[in-house]
Formats: C-alpha cells, sequence, structure tokens
C-alpha cells in the first residue's frame, strides 16, 4: 500500500457493516483514536448479507464504498465479516484509499496469542461455512488447528437485549460445550455481533481461554495504519461539527436504538437512505 | 371471483413463502387435500421480507408468481404473512387465477371463536407493526380488541429446531405474560413457523384460550374455493408423478434439512433457482 495521495488527515474514517453489529467496531475506534471523525453505514434493509451470494455481497459492497466516498473518506473498514470474507480482495483492487476488513485482524491476533496451537472460531453459519478464518490463520501458522463453531442464536439474542440472561447462558453453554472438551487455549468472537456478549463467554471458557475481538484487533490495525500513511488526524474535530455520522438503508428508528444501548457517547441519530441510488 | 375458465383440476397448486415457514401451510394443504400437486417456492436468499419495503415485497412478490405460472398452478396461496399483508391486493389485480393469503382466513377464524373479544396476535415485529390483522379483523367485527405482541425470537428458536426445549419455554413465558394478564381467550399464531411450537404455546397460555393456526384456515379455506370453482382434484396423481416440488432461490441443502423435520411425506429434494430471470 503506498503513501496517501492528497488524503486529507481531517477527513472522516468510512465504516460500514450489513446491520448494526459493526457498531462494536465503531465503538473501538471511538476508544482508540478519539480524534478521528466516523462516517458509518448499516445495511438495514438488506441484513443478513451471511444468506446471500458472493456476487450479490459485492455488488451491494460497491454500492455502499460508492456512497461512503461522496464523504471524501481517508479510508473504509469493512466492519462485517460476511463482507470481509466475499469482497475485500475485490474492493482493494478498484479503490485508492485504503480498505482493511475484520477477518484478518482477528485472525493475525489468534495466531500470535496461541500457545497450544487449538484456537476456536465462533461465527454465524455462513462465515463457518466459508472457512474463512481458516485460511488466513494457516496462511500465519501452518502448525495450529481451527475449530468453527456456528452459533446462530447469537445475533437473536443481542438484538433481542439478552446480554446479561440465563437463556444466553444456557444456548452458550451448549454452544460452546464441544470447544471446551477439546481444550483451546483460544477464542474468535468471529461475528461483530458477539463482543455484546463477552463476559458471559468469557465467563463460560474460563480463565485459561483467551478471547479474541476483531473489532479491537482492528481498530488497532486501522490505528497503525493510519499513523504510517500520516492520515490520523491530530486535533479533535471542532465542536458542533457532527463527528459521527450514521446511515442506514431501512427505518432508522430501531437502528437508533440499539445503537444507543451499545455506544455511550451520548443521543444518536440516523438518517435512512435509499441504496438503489449509488 | 368467477368461475374457472379453462383451469385444470389436474394442474397443481403454487404455495410460496419468503422462506421456510410456508411449509406450515403446504403440511396442511397436504393433509387437508392429499390429491393435491404442489409447487413450493421458498425465497430463501432474499429472507426476511419484513425488514424490507412494500414496494420491495410487492417486486418480489410478483417475480415469484411468473415463475410459478410456468407450472400452469390453478391458484397461488401466498404462505407469508408479510406477502399477504403487503402484496396480495396487487397480486389479485393482475393475474387471471385464484390467490389466497394467510392472513384473511387466521383473521376469520379469530374473529369467530371468541367468547370474550380479547384477542392476542403473536407475529414478527413486521406483522405487529402493519396492524394487518387488527384491519382485518375490524372489519369482520368492530366490538373486539386486539392485542399484538412481537416475538422476534421464535423464528431462530424454531429454526434452530429447539421445538421441545426449557430455553423456548423461558422465552415463550416472556413473550406471553402480558397477554395472560389481559386475559385473552384467543391468540393467532401470526407467523408460518409458530405452529412448529403450537404445543409449548398452548401449555403456557392453558386450556381456556384457543389457539388460531392460520396455516390450517388457510388450507380449509383453499379446499372451498378449489371446491366452488370445480378445480377439486378428484383423482391422486399417477404414482412417480412428482406431485410436490420444491424450490428456493439460495443453497438447497439447509432448506431440504429443515422441510425433512417439518413435513413427513419421505425425502424431499428441492431446487436452486435464479430470480433475476423472472
Amino acid at each position: 500500500m503506498e503513501k496517501n495521495s492528497g488524503l486529507l488527515k481531517s477527513a472522516p474514517i468510512g465504516v460500514f457493516d450489513s446491520g448494526v453489529g459493526g457498531l462494536t467496531v465503531v465503538r473501538e475506534i471511538m476508544r482508540q483514536i478519539p480524534n478521528e471523525r466516523i462516517i458509518y453505514f448499516g445495511d438495514t434493509a438488506r441484513v443478513p448479507y451471511g444468506s446471500k451470494s458472493k456476487e450479490t455481497v459485492i455488488r451491494y459492497s460497491e454500492q455502499i464504498v460508492r456512497f461512503l466516498q461522496t464523504f471524501q473518506v481517508k479510508t473504509i473498514v469493512v466492519a462485517c465479516n460476511t463482507a470481509s470474507a466475499y469482497a475485500l480482495d475485490t474492493l482493494e483492487k478498484n479503490i485508492e484509499i485504503p480498505i482493511i476488513g475484520v477477518v484478518k485482524p482477528g485472525a493475525k491476533a489468534a495466531a500470535e496469542v496461541t500457545r497450544n496451537g487449538k484456537i476456536g472460531v465462533i461465527a454465524t453459519e455462513a462465515t463457518i461455512g466459508s472457512q474463512i478464518y481458516t485460511e488466513y490463520i494457516k496462511e500465519l501458522n501452518r502448525d495450529v488447528t481451527i475449530y468453527g463453531k456456528a452459533c446462530p442464536l447469537f445475533v437473536p439474542l443481542v438484538e433481542e437485549g439478552l446480554l446479561q440472561d440465563p437463556v444466553t447462558d444456557e444456548i452458550a453453554r451448549r454452544y460452546l460445550a464441544e470447544l471446551i472438551d477439546i481444550d483451546i487455549d483460544t477464542l474468535i468472537l468471529g461475528c461483530t455481533h458477539y463482543p455484546l456478549i463477552r463476559s458471559t463467554l468469557g465467563r463460560i471458557m474460563g480463565e485459561k481461554v483467551t478471547l479474541v475481538n476483531p473489532a479491537y484487533e482492528t481498530a488497532l490495525e486501522l490505528k497503525e495504519m493510519l499513523r504510517a500513511q500520516e492520515l490520523l488526524n491530530d486535533e479533535p474535530p471542532a465542536l458542533g461539527s457532527n463527528q459521527y455520522q450514521f446511515f442506514v438503508s431501512d427505518k432508522a428508528e430501531k437502528f437508533v436504538r440499539f445503537a444507543n444501548s451499545i455506544i455511550k457517547y451520548g443521543i444518536l441519530s440516523a438518517k435512512a437512505i435509499n441504496m438503489e441510488e449509488y
């Protein structure tokens, strides 16, 4: 990746996801690089991407990138595991600005952190089926074994707000039982919703298992990349400059309710836009 | 609706849904009119319809109707609450064959069965938000009160196979508590997945509450309509004539697994087709 050619440090970062999950990535970016402006797009009308074909996910991602570029973003974060798996390579080839996904940073952290070479990945059925984490981790370290486990109920449980709840505990115990039996020492939270039930997952897996949060690792990689490219914003945005802006493709109300429950930076608003125009 | 003009009794019935839920309607049709042939289409690549706009749901439904008509179906059943709510009126105007949805038969049965005038409706957020059951029931009986309750976790729980499970019990108890407090005497299962947890719902609501299954009522109305139009198939289809055919817009494997778990008529297969062509 070459140094930036004419990009502005003060330009915003574009972040997108198929829905609300990418907000956990936004939250990490807010924490780690608080001077940055963010334009978030959640494709809430077309969620979930997991059940769609690769071609469709690429087409949707390209539309969203065109939308984000209308804000002259200096970089784009694909805060969605499915879009990272299916569309990142194509997007990279076709745009001039740096772009990063959530899968590689998560895979890298897991490959570095494991001691016994047994890594678990929990994610949606689509992400597990794509074998994308296995592929990236194997590129970094051929001597590890990756155990994937699809956890389809976690997303609806999180979206229903059952973050600390006996039902979520019970479901998590069932999903994680085989990973505990296998004696993994590292667990990748391979879906952007899962950091919201991190404490439940950590309690069930026990202290000896390291949880890898790709949202955290992605924000870290983003920070390093912006620094290397001399694109980190040195100063906080001016007061009243709308530092964080949120857009969705479906009705905004439900999104705003969910967003306010996980991002504690004051009241957010969101705007619904028509993706057919991009 | 006029008498059929040239439609064949031996022609199949077309049934469609946004995904797998409509199979509960297929199951009732198989039971009540076992001589009929069925062409089922599940729009598994574009599920769920609930979060999509009315215009989009109409466009998708029109595509599916064109697909079903390539089989010279004699009638079409819209086995999806959202498509029934949004698209039925438009579809009716534009095709020559009779077409029925799931909402009206369910609303009719509930309006007839209630004694105390308190009717509960459980469904997805989209169906509850659309107020479609309330609208139809009020047309039939202005003196009843309808209490809607969205139950977003039921579909994922059913699709995960937790039909008889303490977790489903616990979630159902929470969702139904306020309907029990209100003392409803009739409960409409306003989502095609819910008949699969009928026994759990019945146990929690208690014997005094009548459960209305729109899938059952729709098959009943279909039978009466076909008889009135002299379109009921008098004889069973010839052996080996492929009485039930299933089509989906995404990969067929997961659909087949789910279908075989709820329809006990031997092993089913399904074919994936590209909806963009219709």
